[in-house]
């Protein structure tokens, strides 16, 4: 850790700070400049963080020079995790298209949906319980009723389900039900609920919060990872900033630099990364050639009566289509869909 | 509601869309024009809503003209509200400064911080308990015991108190011990969290999520009020910029701007918005002149030693300072501190 | 055009401003709410936008309906253009790649540099002799040497070039020794350099501003298009949100979009797009997914003695293992490299 | 300068780093860490940054540990910097106002502007001649004409006047005509124009990007500064962010982090940070109250007609209520108006 102090700072100062380094059992490092004096610390920045330097009003600024975040890092484990949801995985040389409806909204709705995505060549079923909505007049998802649904439908058809979940309290009923857990962006940094998927024992879909850095997803997943539970997939999902042409920016780049710097798998969803139909084919194509392990599509028997996101949801013959035209460059990035 | 069609929509396309908006008991209106055909839906949107008309294939885009929340609008309920947190008003001639350390943690801590923001003028104590961290090897409060410290702080000096939940289950705990709830950046939009939250019984301070427009701001406090609570204060505290001078850009406009929509007080948070101790005094008095009613600010005896957020809160001299130095500005606007 | 009203809104504000869009020879619509009046404008929008109607005090707002470019928009001109740089056609069924360095240091620099990435097989050499630095203690390029450097350099190889200009005064001797002219993404909004390019009698690269829409990286065209130049190539490279991972967030998402919307060819710029070397090889692989037809990519013989923007060049060997890379992608694209 | 090395870093390359800072004639340290080499180079950063070292293979990042620009910078010239725009000083212990219409229109309309204004309490006036629009079909600004409309009015009311600058070429005509030279938000880092201004012989209105960094903000002015003109006015108009309830995010905290870093005035312009005129008044005081030196404010004497920006233009008795509330305020901050 790097330690920049004021201008007017005196040697004093230094000592003070430098003698509490000291006492943490880390190396202290004095460096004298012309201009500003800058103080080092060896050792682990975990614990120098415990003395709150950024506080001192005789510091300017405070560098860390680790990546704050370990047991999801790639250093700590150099080989890519492959994550099983039911009895499919995600990550290794698979590439792994989850897809379904935003939300469930009947039996009806979501056996047709299975029948098509699964045919179209789906690895797993999406569909919402309980959904965060903008609004309080918005539809809000039917609750456990759509759990009940997505175990039948998943159970008829040989395909395991994701859903959301938003509160500590429903963690256990999804997890009786349902073969993974998905943390939507507006969890992200809900961190009780981290900490207790962290002991769920089923895989997590954790998406990137809309204005998370890509290190506060990492340091999310490190929530999760490190109360014991190793099987969380990362996604992105699109991040916000001030274009308007899309409900998102897809920040694609995201999946290479957490590939390199982490061993989860990561998959993207081009859905709510742009919120505009005619974009998700080609995102889609795009997020496999750089290197993504999957996908999280929204996908409506009938998009025209959505109860929500039918913007952006496909109907089935144009998620055919998609599967379609991924399968070259799945194929060129070295894997099978 | 105004609905654009597609270039090659058709007669027959515009005649189900009209049909299905008469059906709702709404009135459909068709305008024809040069290069696109408009429709009009005249009638309660949330209603046309229903229709979901954003996902039908041959529209193009679909454009609200009134606003989402109505119960928290000032079209709604044209007089300022104004909300008591324990004995101390907030909204109306009063310009009420909320003051205290970011984390609650030891009783001699808050002993001396409830003293010192007293005596320096502030009209309730603030003290996290819960304390949602980016990384989990952060502090993270100390939870039921940090309660109980602020309970016995209040009584023993006389200055209600504000603190943070970041969970459903918390909430009788902390409604039972402190005066108000606060609901932080990351909480914005944990809809279940506002909805029980509308069923506390105690006054709501309702943050600003960092990535949250001012309307989405507004449809949160919607959740909470039309659950039966309408004692909410806003609170603008910066969002997620591209500048890295300051931790966050406070936005300073949302204080009108919200102010003219809504009834309810509007508070600012000049040391999160900030991240910056340097910063903290000019931005008071900015929110003073603009017209805020109160400021929430972190205050801490000995911020060198401040568990978390100690580059941001100021010492008790400071505080003091801050306070004389806003008085001709909060009287400048009116009020009066 | 949809104009609505303010709620105090009378009738006669309404007549007043029908009676103003009927004198423009457009069509007035009166279209009163149960909560709003609603006025509508059928006619070309450009003309109405002549009213100036956002200022008017009783208007709430102004949605117009059609997009503001007219020549560079697809409904104008369904076919895609394919734009000529030298003998290297971009757009089309080729995937056209400009590599080369940042700046031009020096003619053995270049000589060298052209001779790798036509090796590697770009079809155009990039190097700027006019550079746009954020500090003025930084290189800013060798200026008319560098263009001479250039053109040298084009004629030896075979391989035509790419360079930026940054001023009216300028533009004469880049026309004379480059065979296409690069708008970078601080001028994108340089109306006065834009007009003066659609007069150049050269292609133009024109490069997305760092905080622009995409609807204003359209209208930045159409201001050198409707000036009579046809052959503009829109480039995506990053724009500035919160993350700080990336140099840039690339917003692969506008190359559908753009292409959707305007018969421009669409380039990638993965370089500055991520500022990270490691990210440029699956950036340009996600780009020829998506529909891009070419890239823009920093190639430099020796990176670590790059005079600017060494961290996100490419020296020659990865280059050649970019292009190798990126060959079956493009092929699935239905492509050829 | 501190320089971290990645991890796969040996001895030899740290070696050969030091060895390349030394024959620079600054100190090179070597601080070998736990899980990273770290490098340190005490000197003038300016000249260790002709190593380009965040190019280096072996580099994972370089920080440095001093701020960019010097002569702009308080640690300079510690006194506060006063800028006279004709007779009227900007700085110091005036709050000077700055107010007119967005464009000139007309000798009728700029004859009224600069009566009214004056008359308000405003020391000069703005007028565009020059105008730069997202679209090239809206009214580009009345050119030379203005210039000579904005010479003649200046005269006849004895106040001075401020219009922007687009182009190198127009400097010496718009010199020779007005009192000071405004560069918009689009032009800040159009470098060639910043020099040119620099040997302009009059003051400089230097408004920030939309998209720049306060840091680049302050180069920005270093390179006018430093081509020997100290006559510069900084100017916060606000930011592009996800928001769109305002058509920029007005950042007042760039007002005390550039005054607390720099010695030039500092002035805020609500119009365009806000783009609403019921937000202009609010924004005004805040501005004031956290120190800014004075406002840049849009005016017309009938916003309704106005050929740009009507929507934030503020009528005449809007503009003298404006300038009365404000007085309090600028009384409160110590300062006249």
């Amino acid at each position: 850790m790097i330690i920049v102090l004021k201008p007017k700072a005196t040697k004093e100062d230094a000592d003070e700070i430098l003698r509490r380094i000291e006492e943490l059992g880390c190396k202290p490092l004095y460096l004298p400049g012309t201009e500003r004096v800058v103080l080092g610390a060896i050792g682990d920045e975990r614990v120098i963080g415990a003395l709150h330097l950024e506080g001192h009003p005789q510091v300017e600024s405070v560098k860390p020079i680790l990546s704050p975040y370990k047991v999801v890092s790639r250093e700590c484990h150099p080989h890519d995790s492959v994550v099983n949801i039911g009895a499919t995985p995600v990550g290794g040389e698979r590439f792994t298209v989850i897809a379904g409806p935003c939300a469930v909204e009947s039996m009806e709705q979501m056996d047709l949906a299975a029948a098509q995505v699964k045919e179209a060549g789906a690895g797993c079923l999406r569909g919402g319980a309980f959904k965060p909505r903008t609004s309080p007049y918005s539809f809000q998802g039917l609750g456990l009723e759509a759990l009940e649904i997505l175990a039948a439908v998943s159970k008829k058809h040989g395909i395991p389900t994701v859903t959301e979940v938003v509160e500590v309290a429903d963690i256990e009923a999804v997890a009786r039900r349902c073969d993974a857990l998905q943390v939507g962006t507006r969890n992200m940094q809900n961190f009780r609920l981290l900490k207790a998927l962290g002991q769920c024992g089923k895989p997590v879909v954790l998406k990137r919060g809309m204005a998370a850095e890509l290190k506060e997803l990492l340091l999310a997943a490190e929530y999760i990872v490190s109360e014991g539970n190793p099987d969380v997939i990362l996604c992105e999902r699109g991040i916000k900033t001030f274009e308007t042409a899309t409900r998102n920016t897809l920040d694609l780049s995201a999946v290479p630099y957490l590939k390199q710097r982490s061993h989860l798998p990561v998959v993207v969803d081009p859905s709510h990364g742009t919120g505009v139909r005619e974009l998700v084919a080609p995102m889609s194509r795009a997020a496999a050639a750089c290197g993504a392990d999957g996908l999280l599509v929204e996908v409506h028997p009938n998009p025209t009566e959505a109860m929500s996101d039918g913007k952006q949801s496909l109907p089935p013959e144009l998620f055919t289509s998609l599967m379609q035209g991924l399968r070259p460059f799945v194929a060129a990035a070295g894997r099978k869909l």
